[in-house]
């Protein structure tokens, strides 16, 4: 491959641009973004090799764009490469919620380009930005790719080498039962990290609190921690399958408040055993 | 200090024994429990000297009693001691809940005794059991002390230095305080990880869920594989603290909600930048 073209140069578009040098998987890595500091430093660390701020410019001649923006930002870079992409381009991105990224496709383009293929690496850190973009963040991780009907096969193919020669593990899911598993797996843990913070700070003895915080708190408040750009729009744009995930997780609080107020030992003994078993299986 | 007996030779009460054996902080160890084969297991692994199943015969001697059972079981233990301990001997535990501590003394004893000093280790692990037992558990991790208006000072100052020898910073805060800041930095983390286990056990893609499932789910849950006899006790004993929290936090997961059904962008800029500022100042 000649030039791949990267839209939003932070820890994942930069540590995609990493892992790609590393196995020299292209001759040449552009970025595109609106902040011209951003690619500068991106260029610095070696990251990429070269940027502009003039997205139709950055995307001429490639072989490949990665939209790694949040994605809220996916339509209006769809919208201004509009003109300037052709159909021999192969397009994907990295967004958390993958109906909303064919929503802004269709939006932008008319139609979900049949060389598009939607796409979501299962790996991120609290810590956001191109300083922490790391070529083995990809590493036996799980890429879920999620092409439609009508999306080209050989470019779901190019599109699988490209996160293989990362490392990652690449499956495809339906749009809908991705955002489902991701709304549940990822997206309501965040939503209940940032409740969990929001609550303790507004608690009588919050100095005292965050003075004992162990653990416990640390882990469980880890993603609180996270870009606020991104969990924004993740909550704006997957926003039904996210609420049905918060309703259902109320309805299993209120449950587990009642055991607890009605002290059914034998009943909160029940739950925490089976809880914990179904996490040993998994994590254990 | 020539003998201490502890009760419950598991994670806590075997870490606190292999530090202190480390430290030769006192000449003979005796473990005390209702299982033979834990407290044989605990011989073995060198955690205490000896043991027994008859508490009287455990106590006799001991210059120092510890408790490390769950909070549940510290009234029956004292119970069967109350006829053998004498005014000399220094008591303490490491029940997760004070209040309850000082009313199962009570209720057993009679009183609050004035060298009962109640105590409580931050530290833990989701594994229990002797076998997790760590000499370093302790190591710069916090021990709160809870004395009362009648603790004994020169009691409170034998604990403390206890403590210190495993390594541990020791501090004091009143029973109700102690309470409320756990409930708040520990309890209420552990209810809200295992409502999250049970929604997603309950949802329809579970086993993709568990599949995708990656970093911030396996951290968001992890004290979800905590011991379910000590979270069924902490719950009985520190019930309104604890649905004080849980009704706080669904006030602030009802709002958070709310801002992601109305769309609110700003908002929820807002308090994800917040809840990401509280949070790293502590642990960033």
């Amino acid at each position: 491959m000649e030039k791949i073209c990267i839209f939003g140069v932070g820890l994942i578009g930069g540590s995609l641009a990493l892992a790609l040098k590393e196995k020299s998987f292209c001759k040449q890595i552009v970025g595109c973004s609106r902040n011209e500091n951003h690619l500068k430093r991106a260029q610095e660390l070696g990251v990429i090799d070269s940027w502009t701020l003039d997205p139709c410019e950055a995307v001429k001649n490639a072989d490949l764009i990665f939209l790694a923006t949040p994605v809220g930002a996916i339509e209006p870079v769809l919208s201004s490469i509009r003109d300037c992409i052709t159909d021999q381009m192969i397009i994907t991105d990295g967004g958390s919620c993958k109906s909303s990224v064919v929503s802004s496709a269709i939006s932008a383009l008319g139609q979900l380009p049949d060389r598009f293929v939607p796409g979501h690496p299962i790996a991120g850190r609290e810590k956001s930005g191109v300083e922490y973009a790391d070529a083995t963040l990809y590493v036996d991780h799980k890429v879920i790719l999620t092409p439609i009907e009508t999306t080209d096969a050989t470019a779901v193919t190019t599109v699988t080498k490209m996160w293989q020669a990362c490392g990652a593990n690449v499956q495809t899911l339906k749009v809908d039962q991705h955002d489902q598993v991701l709304a549940a797996t990822s997206h309501l843990p965040h939503v209940l990290a940032y409740a969990l913070v929001e609550t303790v700070a507004k608690t009588t003895y919050v100095s005292e609190i965050f003075e004992f915080a162990a653990g416990g708190f640390r882990d469980s408040s880890r993603v609180a921690s996270s870009d606020p750009t991104m969990w924004r729009d993740i909550c704006m744009y997957n926003r039904d399958a996210i609420l049905e995930m918060t309703s259902l997780y109320r309805e299993k609080l209120n449950s587990l408040e009642q055991l607890i107020e009605t002290g059914d030992s034998e009943k909160l003994f029940e739950l925490f055993s089976r809880s914990k078993e179904v996490r040993d299986e998994r994590f254990g």
